[in-house]
């Protein structure tokens, strides 16, 4: 192991070979309905080897729906859900999210998930950036997307989707923040790039929204 | 489904029927040196069935070691690793963390990652909140925690544990998430509490170290 306590300890740009894993072969050990599992075994960076289990996932894109200019300060709204989560048994506060389709560009999916979980449109999106939920044992990407200026529509759930959508304040997520009512990861995630927003650390490159309203399209079987 | 659209959406505390999945039955489905996925059959808010897999995890703590008093501004830095993640084939950057052993309490756990990894001990400790990083297919909670007047030491990692310790002020932790080079959502999250700590929105109650110093235990054999 190589410590490093000078500042700035993080170089991506390097290379790592005291870091960093090589896989030798590995195979599908689990292949369900929603979840595949894989175990690789790795040459590790002293020569040795080692088992890496992991889930592979398709990507998913977390969606910040400003319901007023942003430059309103810590009252401007956003759209929030209540979602039932049965891996930890609890309806959890979370921001719009969903998986990425087959071939679907991140941006599109952003479109569609807020359309059908909220049934809102937006005219601008903007891409802030990305989280790995789940380093550990998970390939999972997550991008993050603001979108404002938004429209009312009816939601097009997925069938054996329940969720209530709802709108929240900066503040009012802060809140449930510090009263540990806000625990979803990719959500908090989030939440921080809010800030950024509402501090003028980040200036988001607005773009008009990539595809046709969905409002015409007819939803397809599932 | 519900629509919502009144402030305040979040309302845990209220029964949600028309949320909520129940199990029916359930089976261990894939159970790996690292990973256990579980299948259940769930009863849906409308009646219906569905099928969920998840993995099951024994949780996890994440520490934020502040390296300075917190109250000398975004200047202070707290402690960083460099540690390549397999199943994102890449060297991320992130705060210290790691798994809860069995009957381990977090804050023990805490303590212990921090001196394992980093080889620092701290004389103090609060702990800030939690985080579920993957609601969709992980029951994992990731406990966050905070630790100041550190000492350095020598880490003493697990056997096939390779990983580089740093430092990092708040400031250039904000130009890794802005860059796109801090992207490990456990840590992303923490950076919002310690931009909390700072901004004074969040006033930790600290308390001594709950166990004697690491420092002359024997590291047990993996």
């Amino acid at each position: 192991m190589t410590r490093n306590d000078e500042p700035g300890a993080a170089r991506p740009e390097a290379a790592d070979p005291h870091l960093t894993e090589s896989p030798l072969h590995g195979e599908t050990v689990f292949h369900g309905r929603l979840l595949h599992v894989c175990r690789d075994t790795v040459r590790l960076p002293d020569g040795g080897e080692a088992t890496r289990e992991y889930v592979r996932h398709p990507g998913a894109v977390l969606v910040v729906g400003l319901l007023d200019d942003p430059d309103t300060g810590a009252g401007a709204r956003v759209v929030v859900e209540r979602q039932y989560r049965y891996p930890v048994r609890q309806v959890m506060l979370e921001l719009p999210a969903g998986k990425i389709d087959p071939r679907e560009p991140p941006w599109a999916c952003a479109v569609r998930e807020l359309a059908e979980e909220t049934g809102y449109q937006a005219r601008q999106w903007a891409r802030a950036g990305l989280i790995h939920p789940c380093v550990g044992y998970s390939d999972e990407i997550i991008e993050i997307w603001f979108a404002r200026h938004l429209t009312a529509g009816p939601a097009r759930l997925d069938p054996g989707e329940f969720l209530d959508v709802g709108t929240a304040s900066l503040a009012e997520l802060d809140a449930a923040l510090a009263s540990g009512q806000l625990t979803d990861g990719k959500s908090v995630a989030a939440l921080l790039w809010l800030h950024r927003l509402h501090r003028g650390e980040w200036h988001p490159d607005w773009q008009a929204a990539p595809v046709a309203t969905l409002a015409d399209e007819p939803h397809p079987p599932a």
